[in-house]
């Protein structure tokens, strides 16, 4: 009996020697949270035959990797769920998505919320069967003949990788094709999909999944291809996991910014005007001038220069900074205007198109260039509340966090190579004050760096800028996560990822160089020794976009903000319709403060109106009745329905502003004690 | 000898018997300065015939329409020179404007400034030749046989009133064709144009003229026709109105905001973007923010809500007010979106034309009716800083006061018929109250009242509110102009209209009622009663728009603004190098509370320094040198050259931010004082 041969592989880092027949299925036996490894960093199925030199590690189920192989597997039990029920039916894609994955297909009919039920009894059977996932390489040719009834599975068989998007990735890559069978126990092919794994060893891994709704979707996303039906669902490691998840989901649909700016009246979308053009309501507009001031004022401080530019161009301004070029399919169509003709209507003179702006920054550098400037100038910071416009699909716009109208908080600043370390680290800090004024108060950064494929500029400037903004950012204290290849063509970027009161996360604030646009607009300053310089560019958005950072603060606090962003700060309700002169003196006092008040002059009953004040989240809500009328008092009720009774009027005036004025949250009585030292006597 | 037949005519008012064959060349022989005569309100000929019954009256020389008579005769005078140098020239219209007139002409080489100084010099001739303008009714065939060589005006016999313009109104009238012969001493006609007149008796009675500039011009105004030569003059009653008037004009030149402008690096209109879009620079946009900010706090105190609105819009929003059929030529060609099509290119869904919005009311009645209102909420005072584009012809645009893209400071008041008192009076003391903060005191109201041929609504309600608006512009005590049939068809409005420093008058502020559009948006709120009632609309916008605004002030002040709009407040300069960190510390106390503040570090000596802060016209120089830095105090220099020197610094900072809050002008060391109590030790 000849030798059993070995190969020298390492396991999870260690040199071993194992039997050249040993797959990950062996040598992870005695594990069953491992459900696949990644060999020399390429995640596989378990089973993969392991070769010498080999470095394997493994995959655990509830890893980010095994979580994502488990629910790709999942949409393979869907699709058999749904042929089983279907036969026609007809397969796109079916990708894993953040939380879930989904599968589109062609089907006669739309599928109903019964159908949804019936597709996961349908997938529970083929999960409790444990069918094997299979993979089986296949030529072009032998995989056409396969899916010769999948037109789609057809469509993507030899397609170049640049012409797959992300998602079609999942079906075939740009090596070898591949089949995955399912196999049930009786070792019977029972159903079978052109994939490019990997996948569980069995269905049975899927321990937990939901179906969740269903869409219409183009096929590749494109309007010229037929509409296919999507169905999305999750699925988790464990019950646990997806029952906080679903918990998550329903705390977030409550905090969905959408429904509390319809029930606050805070904004709207009028049909008449069109989707993604939001139209602020005097209570979402007393937000948004909260945060403007807010800004306008730290912008002042942080000795920034205002400008102010149009919201249209000639078409030549973003030739030359070539958004026309790169960027023409997220701007509107243009307008074309100041063409001349003559009486016959021949054109005599050649009009313009003009464009509605996507983006501020090729005006800023006309104010740069308007004349010469100086290194003792620099940095020179212009900003601007800019107001751009883009042209999202209907189909992508989303509330207020994808918008076709939106206004940055928009800076560029323009400085020295020798400036940029300082300047990246006093934008750092200003960004991050800003976050937590707002009481956001756990992020952490994102580096995108060079796409070795496509940029411009020097490698040398690239690492400089790059190796600072890594610096500046470590020096943060923050977490730092790489995100390599990620960045634009024209420069690394810094993002600010922010957890909100859920634990969701938004991308919120962006630090950009940019190696492209001081080329392509000839920017120049004159040095200290008199020769002509590029700048460095920087672009930074610190909210991100107005509209953006409005919804995530209004999911974030579930519509109960602070004193100073509560766009009503005060409700006065008196007990009866005697007091309300009393309360009205006090709103005059207030609103000289500008503090802004209502009183409640309905014709509710007392108790209602409280419960309508609470409802509100107004976080002080002033009650008078005869005590207060006669000690020239009045009395506080919060959020959480405690009180603070008979406070002296100048006292409670005080209180309030002082309250706003620290950008305190004030929800119980507790809160507003803590913050302005006022409790009950 | 039968007896002389007599009539009864009034002179001035006065009943008089009169010999029927004299006119007023013989009833006002003995006053030269009478130049034409009112005959029952219409201005005529001075020796046209009169009849029993007639009213006359006297119209002088340095009259307003005694001006006009002469500044039209002067054209004439104008045309006739022309002809004799340029035999060919074809006429076109030559109508009196503000202050001057013009005449176009179709010639084959433009008029150089030698051809001016020709063409006057032959004026000059003509009239001391004292040719008589000598009136001719002609029938529209004699007409045209007679300017059969003039192809224009063959052009405006015959059109109908509502086709001509007002300027061309001058040539022809509903009623009667007249020709003009200038006739000499001799008795020959030298010269002949076709008019309504009236003329002065001769051509001695213009005192003063003056040639001033050429342009050129579309025949009617339109791009489709000949492009002609146009001639502009002006022409006064002596010659001392005239040097006044040309001084005045110097001045104004001097004030030219849109040299300012450049000279001051407030703002530019770069060629990139397009004419009449304008870029604000940095010390352009403090200014604007100052302005901002204080309408800001004003309006908030004033109980406005403040809203935002999107720049562009489906044009469905625009059919429903009514823009696109009454003001589409004033609005931005559409950008056609959301189409979507089929693989083959036809088109699946229709998409929309979107617009650039040239006003902001439409949006506002779409967030008044999102809602239910009630009338407990009323007067709602919708706000907003909203940028409109507008699309004024390339050759009306005119730096900042004819802008295509403006921002208006636009609010729209919703209140019933009870509170529309009230209402406009408040309005127009806050009006009055901010153009005064900005330094303009002298004004006058204008009142535009219905066109009994152009309007919607009822006559009672047009009643009520055009007493109402007069009774409010009334009890102001400011000077009220009525400018009758001047309404816009949905309402009647007031204007407010300054005087600057040198005397010029602006219309700024405008209050305007609208029956029309809570009709077509269907407004309503639910009134005490329970009844659903059409509240009244008002449209007001104080600044105007605040580009204009912002040139008017520019001109008004000439570049040197008071305190609180400056756009650099302090310029500091150190007697030398080593006193730099004396000044930057006092910098660094000022910035703390907002004040705009620069260093100067550039290589100039520090005469030249003192020479540029100087012409910069910035209120407070702060200038250190080893006298200030010892005591802990500096010196401040003022616009007229005046010092205050070694103020302690406290002292310096509390006196710049009090002068700042109290919107004072600082020239000089004396309104320094005043303003704040600090004076030279």
């Amino acid at each position: 009996m000849a030798a059993t041969q070995t190969i020298s592989i390492t396991i999870n880092g260690d040199p071993k020697e194992v039997n050249a027949t040993q797959t990950g299925t062996e040598l992870f036996a005695e594990n069953k949270d491992i459900i696949a490894v990644k060999i020399n960093g390429e995640a596989r199925d378990l089973y993969t035959p392991l070769h010498d030199g080999d470095s394997v590690e493994a995959i655990t189920l509830d890893s980010v990797e095994g979580v994502a192989i488990m629910r790709h597997s999942c949409t393979h039990v869907m699709a058999q769920a749904v042929q089983e029920l279907r036969p026609d039916a007809k397969l796109g894609i079916g990708p894993v998505i953040d939380d879930g994955f989904y599968y589109d297909f062609d089907v006669e009919k739309p599928f109903t919320p019964e159908d949804l039920k019936d597709i996961e009894k349908r997938m529970q059977r083929i999960i409790k069967s444990a069918q094997r996932f299979q993979r089986r390489v296949v030529s072009e040719d032998e995989a056409r003949a396969e899916e010769s009834d999948q037109p789609y599975k057809l469509e993507l068989i030899g397609v170049k990788e640049a012409e797959i998007d992300q998602e079609a990735a999942t079906e075939v890559s740009t090596g070898e094709l591949s089949m995955y069978d399912n196999v049930d126990r009786e070792g019977t092919v029972v159903w079978k999909d052109l994939c490019r794994g990997p996948h569980l060893p069995n269905t049975r891994y899927i321990k937990a999944f939901k179906l969740q709704r269903t869409a219409a979707a183009y096929w590749r996303g494109s309007e010229k291809n037929p509409m296919l039906q999507r169905i999305y669902g999750t699925a988790w490691p464990s019950k646990d996991e997806m029952k906080a998840y679903l918990s998550r989901m329903e705390e977030a649909a409550k905090r969905d910014h959408r429904k509390l700016g319809a029930e606050m009246d805070l904004f709207s979308f009028p049909d008449e005007i069109g989707p993604g053009l939001a139209v602020f309501h005097p209570k979402g507009a007393a937000i948004i001038n909260a945060m403007e001031d807010y800004s306008r004022e730290q912008h002042r401080k942080h000795h920034y220069s205002f400008v102010q530019t149009p919201h249209i161009t000639k078409g030549h301004l973003y030739e030359i900074s070539g958004h026309l070029q790169w960027y023409k399919d997220g701007m509107y169509p243009p307008m074309h205007l100041d063409e001349e003709t003559d009486a016959d209507g021949q054109v005599t003179k050649q009009g313009f198109d003009y464009y509605l702006k996507p983006m501020n920054c090729p005006m800023h550098n006309l104010i740069f260039r308007s004349r010469q400037r100086s290194y003792k100038e620099l940095p020179l910071r212009l900003f601007e509340f800019g107001t751009v416009y883009r042209y999202e699909k209907s189909g992508v716009v989303h509330g207020l966090t994808r918008v076709r109208g939106l206004t940055q908080d928009d800076s560029h600043i323009y400085c020295t190579r020798d400036q940029m370390k300082d300047e990246l680290k006093s934008l750092l800090n200003f960004v991050l004050g800003l976050l937590k004024d707002f009481g956001l108060n756990d992020f952490y950064l994102e580096l995108s760096t060079k796409d070795p494929h496509k940029f411009v500029g020097s490698d040398e400037v690239w690492e400089e800028a790059t190796n600072t903004l890594a610096e500046v950012a470590k020096d943060s204290g923050l977490d730092l996560v790489d995100d390599p290849g990620g960045a634009a063509f024209y420069g690394p970027k810094i993002s600010v990822q922010a957890r909100d009161a859920i634990g969701r996360t938004w991308q919120v604030s962006t630090i950009q160089l940019d190696f492209n646009l001081p080329e392509r607009f000839q920017l120049e300053y004159v040095a200290a020794d008199g020769s002509h310089q590029r700048p460095v560019m920087i672009h930074r958005a610190l909210f991100g976009s107005i509209e953006r950072f409005f919804a995530i603060l209004l999911e974030h606090y579930a519509g109960a903000f602070p004193a100073w962003l509560a766009p009503v700060q005060v409700e006065a309700i008196p007990v009866a319709d005697e007091y309300t002169e009393h309360l009205e003196g006090i709103l005059h006092r207030l609103e000289d403060a500008l503090v802004r008040c209502e009183i409640d002059r309905s014709d509710d009953r007392f108790g209602k109106k409280i419960r309508n004040a609470s409802k509100s989240k107004v976080p002080f809500t002033l009650i008078a009745g005869e005590d207060d009328r006669s000690r020239n008092a009045v009395s506080f009720r919060f959020r959480d329905g405690s009180q603070i009774n008979g406070v002296p009027v100048d006292e409670a005036i005080n209180g309030i502003t002082t309250a706003i004025a620290r950008r305190a949250q004030i929800s119980s009585s507790e809160d507003f004690t803590a913050a302005t030292g006022i409790s009950q006597q």
